[in-house]
This record gives structure tokens, C-alpha cells and sequence, in this order.
């Protein structure tokens, strides 16, 4: 199942998507007692609800209309840092890497996690604002982003999947020139619009977790391509990792890190320039594409 | 002005205190139409609502109803590591810090953010959780922490305390063991029950930011004595550097750092063990005072 937030008219529309991705029906006429947004249908679904089968051919849904599906998570999305081998090494070895410092330690023994907020989280087709400060260094990152469903406290690896919901794409966009000047990566990971997301939500029974694609292209240049069975901790860990700490909520999402080929690999680094096309894909879940955009700062400071 | 959450009959109440902190009053009654939850409140009163001056001798306030005064920020918290210039270099030498490498960098040339999600908060007399897996090395950090008013992107530090709504004491307790180990700092502070808060807000007016003393006893033993004047950076060097990044929200809570006499400071390292009081306290504020306790796994799995 498909599930995704729409503008339909001047609204945000929480919608079922049909399997071609091609028509929608909106969740408010398929059970008029469920929330109106993807978090609170989440939550209704993790404890038990039903979300009818559609009846009728549906409405034709416009990609343009897409928005993040889900832009308020309980907390701070949870992202994964160095997560695939390739690029555990490729990050070590870019001299932006403050959370190692020899080629011995490149492959975390641990997992790395830190976080952005519900305010970095921008549509699949929104612009990454390029603001001055911020601009210098600026680096894509396709990710498999994990959806929980049912939350819990020291959840084992056993019994981790059953707490996926489902899984989304999104771009962990990073200024890497504050995220080495901040030691923690908050700053220059958790800038506003600094996580494009979607194009929706698919859920976890349609998806194998360890053999999605995910690939990247700046421009139609592939610079990201690879599968999710090299990840250095896989899933069911990372939720055993998290869950440790601090109870899954549903809703709560994780961000499982990015594969080799972001533009620090490169030497000299490739970052994003004004106008540049960022599109990650992922197998299975389909696309968001994002065109790198000077911002205006005074606008900003008015907007906020 | 104190503004607290309180426990009254069953339900939170949220109430101004008057300035002994022994008398009380319904926010609910004071204004009917203003927001029954602290960060509502905060977001109405940064947008131009006034609180009317009570009238009458309110209620008697009972200490032990006092609850986390922001439970729900709208983000997590944004903390401060390595903040104040003897705590800087304590840290950096104890062998947990992940930040630096070598005496010469024990003082960070730029802010350390991380964050610790609303999960976290407890009240200023709950229990701290020893958790199996948890409990090994549990240390303690009071700070002063800021609460954000009128929201705002790329404030200068000229006019960033008029950002500023009030102040709270939190305890940043830390897992060190997880603090080092997953190199990003969330694991290791973001636990369920590690940020103890309280026991009021205080609103801004009535305080100086950069000379508030800050201190902490465990079992009544002087731990942690230092003034705000000490910070590396100051409160309008943090409000400027993270609203670089991300737009601050009304009920943002900025933990500001913690000062020299943390637990790894001392050789061995004393960290908390079961029964432990810790009493953290600002001067002008007031004071938490919490319980290290061991805590049930299988309860823990229960209730989440």
C-alpha cells in the first residue's frame, strides 16, 4: 500500500495511491474515523485500525501534488551516519570525518546517530535552499528512510520488523563544512529544507528492507548506486540500537545512512551548485528530485 | 513571572507561581483563552498575548506537584557540549571525548549542538532510570537552559535575547559509555527519563543570563559551582549560531552546557549508582533534586 500527502485544492490531503501510482483516493472517504494526517494514521494503524479497501476507479493523482508524506514525526528524525561500508571509508579517508581519525577505525563499530528536525523535512519536488553561510559544501545523501509503526522499548533484533511501517526516500542533505566545524552534526545536517522526502510512503509487506536499490544522480550523472544489503548495521539492529536508549514511537523515523558516492568522495569534492538537479531513487518506492536554489536571507528572516 | 505545570487532582494544570513559588494560579483562569500547554502559551504570549496580573491570594502550592514545566517542546532539545572553559578541558582529558583529540583542541572553536528528544524529560523530582545496558556509567550535568519565545532564522546576536522568553534548570544526564561509543551523542543523552526539568520557567526579565551560578550535589556533596559568565559561548552566540541553520520555534529549549565537576572528571571516574540524589540549582531559579533508581527492563518493554 501507497499512502501520501497531497495538495488537493489549497489542502494538504492525506491519500491511499493506488500500485501504478497513478490514482488516489483520499483516506477521509475511505474511513471518515481515521486521523487526517500521516502521523495520527500511523499511530490508529500500529494499534489495530483497518483502512478499507478503495472502491471506485479513484481520482488521478498529479505527482506534482505530492508533498512529504509524513513533515511531523513525533520527534526528530533519527539519521545513521557511515551505515555503508563503501562509504564508511570513502567519509573516513575525505578529512570531513570528525568521528574518526585513522583508516582503522573508518568502519563504525557502533552505530553512528544523530538527528534532524521536522523543519529540515521539504516535499519531494522542493527546492534545497542554498542560503548564504551555508552554501559553501553543500552534499546530497540518498537514504532509505525506515517508518515505525507499533513503538517500543528494547525492542530484540528478533522481533524488529514487525515495528516497520513502512519506508520512504529521502535526500540527507549536509552543509559538510559545519558538520566538521560542529563536531555534532545537528547544524549542518538539520538545516531548513535540508531533508527532501517521498514521493510517499510504501508500506513494509510490498518491500524486501535488504535488497533495495537506492541511486543517486546530480544533474542525470549517476554518482550513487547501491543496495541496501551493505549496510554495516541493518535494520532490525539499528531498532534494537534506538530502542535501548529511548522507546520507538509510531510515526518515528529512521534515516539508515547513505552508499559511497557523495560528493566529499570525490577529490577534489563535487558539492552542489545553484541550479544542480539532485534525483534519489530507490527500487520499489520510486523518486524525489530537488533543484539546488539560491535563497534569499531576508526573505528567510521574514518567514520566520 | 514563574510559570510551572502542576498536578492538580489528576489532571496537568498549567499555573503562574507567584514570586515566593508557594502561592498559585490557574492559567485557565487567569485567561480563558489562552493555551492550556506550555508551549502553546509561549508561542501565544511571543505573538502578543498578554497574561493578566492575578487577582486574589491563589492557591497554596505543594512542591510535590510540581511536574517538567515544558514537556512538549516543538522540537528536540538542542544541548551544548564542552561549554563552559574548565568543564572543556576536563572533558576533553577524561578519555570519553569523542570531539577532540589532543589537549589543544579541548576548546571547541565553534558550538557543539546535539539534542536530546522530549522523551527525555522528567520532572524535577522524578526518579533517574538505571536501565540494564544503561547503567554502567551514568553521569550528571546540571545546566541552565533557555527558552525560546518569539521565533526567528538568522538572529544576530544583537538582538537575540529579545528571542529569549525565560529560563529553566535541566539535567543533561549522560550514558557516557553510549556517549563514546556511538561517537554522535544522541544514544548517550537522549534517553527515556535522562532530562530532569524544573522546577518552573522564570521568565527572562527577571534575570541576568551571564550571571547565574549553576551548581550540583550528589548526596549533598558539592559536585559542580560555577556563574554563567564562564560559558565559551554565550546565550546570543548560540541563538545566532543554530538560527544559521533552522528557524527557532516559540518552546525551542536550548540546554546551555554543563560546568567543571561532572562525574568523569574525577580519577576514577564516580559515576551515579543506584540511590543517588542529585540536586541540580540555579539562583534565581530554584532547584531538582532526583533519584538514581534501578529500573525494571520488562516493565520498561510493558509500557511502551
Amino acid at each position: 500500500m501507497k499512502l501520501a500527502m497531497i495538495k488537493r485544492g489549497d489542502a494538504p490531503c492525506l491519500v491511499r495511491v493506488d500500485q501504478s501510482g497513478k490514482r488516489y483516493w483520499p483516506v477521509a472517504d475511505l474511513a471518515p474515523g481515521l486521523p487526517g494526517d500521516m502521523a495520527g494514521l500511523i499511530a490508529a494503524l500500529a494499534g489495530g485500525a483497518a483502512l478499507p479497501e478503495p472502491a471506485g476507479a479513484g481520482e488521478a493523482l498529479d505527482p506534482a501534488d505530492l508533498l512529504a508524506p509524513l513533515s511531523n514525526p513525533p520527534r526528530n528524525i533519527f539519521c545513521v551516519g557511515k551505515n555503508y561500508h563503501a562509504h564508511a571509508r570513502e567519509f573516513a579517508g575525505s578529512g570531513y570525518d570528525s568521528s574518526s581519525t585513522s583508516a582503522a577505525d573508518a568502519i563504525p563499530k557502533a552505530p553512528i546517530i544523530f538527528t534532524k528536525p521536522f523543519t529540515s523535512i521539504s516535499g519531494p519536488w522542493d527546492d534545497i535552499p542554498l542560503v548564504p553561510g551555508l552554501d559553501a559544501e553543500v552534499d546530497y545523501e540518498a537514504e532509505l528512510a525506515v517508518v515505525i509503526g507499533r513503538g517500543g522499548r528494547c525492542i530484540p533484533k528478533s522481533s524488529a520488523m514487525a515495528h516497520v511501517f513502512g519506508y520512504t526516500v529521502v535526500n540527507d542533505v549536509t552543509a559538510r563544512d559545519l558538520q566538521g566545524k560542529h563536531k555534532q552534526w545537528l547544524l549542518g545536517k538539520g538545516i531548513d529544507g535540508f531533508c527532501p522526502m517521498g514521493p510517499w510512503i510504501v508500506t513494509a509487506d510490498e518491500l524486501q528492507a535488504e535488497a533495495m536499490r537506492v541511486t543517486c544522480t546530480v544533474n542525470g550523472e549517476k554518482r550513487q548506486d547501491a543496495v541496501t544489503a551493505d549496510l554495516i548495521f541493518d535494520i532490525p539492529t539499528l531498532i534494537e540500537t534506538i530502542s535501548l536508549s529511548m522507546a520507538l514511537l509510531p510515526g518515528d523515523v529512521i534515516a539508515t545512512g547513505t552508499p559511497e558516492g557523495v560528493g566529499i568522495g570525490f577529490k577534489p569534492p563535487r558539492f552542489l551548485r545553484d541550479g544542480d538537479v539532485v534525483e534519489c531513487a530507490i527500487e520499489g518506492i520510486g523518486h524525489i528530485r530537488n533543484t539546488v536554489r539560491k535563497a534569499d536571507p531576508v526573505a528567510l528572516r521574514g518567514a520566520a
